[in-house]
């Protein structure tokens, strides 16, 4: 037993609100049902002793100044890797750091924007851009995709209209209930835990618990979400991972690997480009936006992979998740100028995201029974090094296994169907 | 002279703070015009001995987490009713809770909203709903019921469309004035009051003095309403007391007893229930919701009431108030499942819940002169014995006086008309 | 060197904080990029001597209860003149007194109305007059002027449809960075500083700094802003300086002096009256608001003038700016009763308030390339005797140098050509 367990056994005997050295240490920073907001908050390899070299750290704040005013955030740093957390809105992951490679992009919207001040419904339903600068957003519940007009049973029984909003509420709603949970026996996972319900009368009860973990030391990051219907009555849901990615990752010749098993263009307009779809150029004054719809090969477990490396093939990012869990992947490029937001979206999703209306008829939109569940997880994995991008390549090669990818021409909703 | 009077006598004359003996306490919670807001107080029995044995008591406090952040709460305990005041939501009631019968419901939103995070345009006009869980939130002012399209004179004198949200603004007004008022003459009513502007240029100037009171130790709780139009024209309101109760007052078997002249349903769907439209059924997946329109009888003050009772009459809740200041009195029928929100409201109000064109067409909207008010009051009584369920039945009774109830079938409003 | 100087120097000396003494003195009471909110502050002849007997003061305060609930003010006074700054209002400027003249109008709405609780597209697209009681905001950026449909190019390059709101977003953005700066040097200027950014992703990336400045004892105020576009592509813009003036300044008699090169109508019903737009009624019940449309002389520098003043002509404010940064100049005629709003409206600014679509068909949305910049100074001065009503007169007179003026009577757009 070396020194260090001493003093953790020390500890823990002395100060009993460690708890049992085994048990995982966890603080609530946020309850609702328990009337609890908590201003400012830290705990790290001081005040909390582990058995490792690594100076991990949790700290809450509130942010101040502008559109700002009052938004939560927990920053985490495992030691070698740090991200931060907006609770305030739905637990969105701001970004990602890993040494000098950073999991984020540079959005026109400079500040992390409370809800308070978001209308949704603003420009046409695409008010949802006036918050849009994380690396992290879940688009949905009730609905994601693109603005429009769907149809939904009223109160009276009667069909009425709504307007869609552009990727819908959750990831403007700040969230009810949020833990720090820090597993005290090795290998320490950290792990924030944000409850976001999506709930009104006469309308979907969807309670989102959120995870967004990582263990101490490690070069990973994972979210583990699930998903619950609290209503009393089946409930549509749309979830899209809108992942995004900008400099320096993204830059000309970065290059999006993937096991592609098909991929179709979202329009006529990314359509022209569809042969290159998986190579970016470079910042581009006035570039129009470039989506495709990719269905990913999985492996014999069900598990499928994609990455963003850069043009010299030696920094990247990997994901890996269940097909089964997300089965549709978008490819969002946007290389346009630099402060307009160059940024490339990487978003697993339960569809593509065009409006509801269009993803259900074709079969996208899945539903939830009541007390129904259903979980998301992903990895994210930051490789520093040409070696760990060449072997991300080699996973990637395994999945497809020699597979073919089908590219078609057309676009994969035939919107003429809705006018 | 007893010892509690002595007592009383004694800290009258120590302690300035308390004012003569028998004039009010009056606390400021809240004071736009005084720049005060409060985060926490209370006053009770202890620190402010009156001349009872009742362990009463007023608690202001501030709740936090999720879409609750911020929002004021004031706690009244009478010593044998409690109620829950919501100054930040237009003065709403939360819940009044006596031993165990509750006069509230179980909504799918589950947190007390900020209005700030409430958007009343979102969902086809139908944002209300994403706030909606309290026992009594008031529909108004400038305009109640659903939603739809109404013409209004823009400020260049033409004549513009307006969306009409479901239930106008005033449940989602933060309140400017609170006051705690606690008597301190026998018998001892604590009063709340809180005023709620509906204000905006070119617009309504609508002045609402909200009084919910309660004598300490009574079963009773009044509202004291008064709306005064502060502008310099005449203006149009509506004004709705949406009353809802769940279980368990409401059970199958439960009642509505009221002195009925005359019941017609809200649409098509509601007519065909009609004919047992005072009985409630058990919590149902699928429901629709039922809508029945009725004109009470009054006695030969003016006065009507209405009780509801559970499925064994030995506990129910009753509700008094003058006819002429709430002619129209709405029954909702939502006997969903318990979680989609088993309810029914009895909501007296100056029209019926059709959006404002309608309810102007057939002349239930009044109008008030500059400077002009109206004052509404209902009191609501908790029955918690077979004996009081059966008197209330017998004033009832008295009231109907052997005159008929009409039942028609066909919809109170021809919507057909306003297409 | 007198006794005053003595004694600032030996501050300068002991207290290093105030700097040097002839540096400016400056404070930073928001920051979102410092992370800075300020709830209480104040700088005055005490706390910082200055070379002058004026007894100034800058004081920052956060308002509470209702509507007002969190909303910053700052208040400065010069010893002369004093006025409040709103930073969460996008730096609007409540009210201007000096003795007992008054800048600033008596709205109908009574509380300065915290953002959050605004929705712009309420009622029709007029939320907007739910928050409207300044004596200056500034309508803007994206677009100002009167709701309506406007095309604009959305994420996917095609037309969408966007409903503009009256007067755009600006004046309800809370600022993100606000400084106090004093000058040590005579004629110590004190400075308030706000940046207010209209930003989103794929839409307009609009940073304006606004500065709001006085001199120590002097009877004028200075709005001098920038407007910066941030964005990478070219961007259009609208600004108008909403200046609104009530009793006493405006009362039966008032009279608008200006230098009027031509003067034509909003709509038909100003057309009507406009033989006597210069000169104001009483306050009149009914009274529909007439806007004028008025391109102002200039001098040979460039520069206009304009006057309100009684009908005594011995109280009056005077404006000047250069006719190059804000060419047209809107008369608003609401000669309200006083309930209602009995207030005028002079309006320098880039456009009329015509909404954006027709104010582009007209050539008058001006558009700013990535990174440029353009600049709005106006100058207000409040005139406090006959001598300076009529010496402000002869410079009105100077300006137009006996050009005419030519009156139109249709209106300044044809509107039937946007239908």
């Amino acid at each position: 037993m070396n020194r260090k367990r001493l003093v953790a056994i020390f500890i823990g005997l002395t100060l009993p609100l460690l708890g049992n050295a085994d048990e995982p240490f966890t603080k609530v920073l946020t309850s609702q049902s328990k009337n609890i907001r908590t201003e400012e908050w830290h705990r790290d390899h001081r005040n909390h002793p582990l058995e490792t070299d690594d100076k991990w750290s949790v700290r809450k704040t509130v942010l101040h100044g502008g559109k700002q005013e009052g938004v939560e955030i927990i920053e985490v740093d495992n030691g070698r890797l740090r991200f931060s957390v907006i609770p305030t809105r739905g637990m969105s992951i701001y970004e990602v750091v890993m040494g000098d490679i950073r999991l984020g992009w540079e959005s026109p919207v400079k500040e992390i924007v409370h809800p308070n001040l978001i209308n949704l419904q603003s420009r046409g339903g695409l008010g949802w851009l006036e918050g849009f600068n994380e690396w992290m957003v879940r688009c949905g519940l009730e609905s994601a995709g693109h603005p429009g007009q769907d149809k939904f049973i009223n109160n009276v029984g009667d069909e009425a209209s709504m307007d869609l909003t552009l990727h819908g509420k959750i990831g403007n709603i700040p969230a009810s209930e949020v833990q720090v949970i820090i597993e005290n026996e090795a290998p320490h996972r950290i792990r924030i835990r944000g409850r976001v319900d999506e709930r009104m009368f006469y309308g979907p009860q969807l309670e989102l618990w959120t995870e967004i973990s990582t263990e101490i030391g490690s070069e990973s990051l994972t979210i583990a979400d699930e998903l619950t219907n609290r209503g009393g009555s089946e409930q549509e849901f749309q979830i899209i991972y809108h992942g995004n990615f900008g400099p320096d990752l993204l830059e000309e010749g970065s290059q999006l690997v993937a096991p592609i098993k098909s991929v179709s263009p979202f329009n006529e307009h990314a359509a022209k480009s569809i042969g290159t779809h998986t190579s970016y150029g470079p910042p581009t004054q006035g570039f129009i936006e470039q989506v495709y719809c990719i269905r990913p090969w999985a492996d014999s477990q069900g598990n499928t992979r994609a990455m963003i490396h850069n043009a010299a093939a030696d920094r990247g990012v990997s994901l890996s998740y269940a097909l089964s869990e997300l089965p549709f992947l978008t490819q969002w490029k946007n290389s346009a100028d630099l402060k307009s937001g160059y940024v490339t979206g990487i978003e697993p999703g339960t569809g593509f995201p065009y409006n509801r209306r269009v993803e259900r008829h074709y079969g996208r939109v899945p539903k939830l029974q009541p007390n129904q569940s259903r979980r998301f997880k992903l990895e994210f994995t930051i490789l520093d090094s040409e070696s760990k991008v060449t072997a991300e390549k080699a996973k990637i090669r395994f999945i497809a296994n020699g597979r073919q990818t089908t590219v078609k021409s057309t676009p994969e909703a035939d919107l003429s169907l809705f006018n």
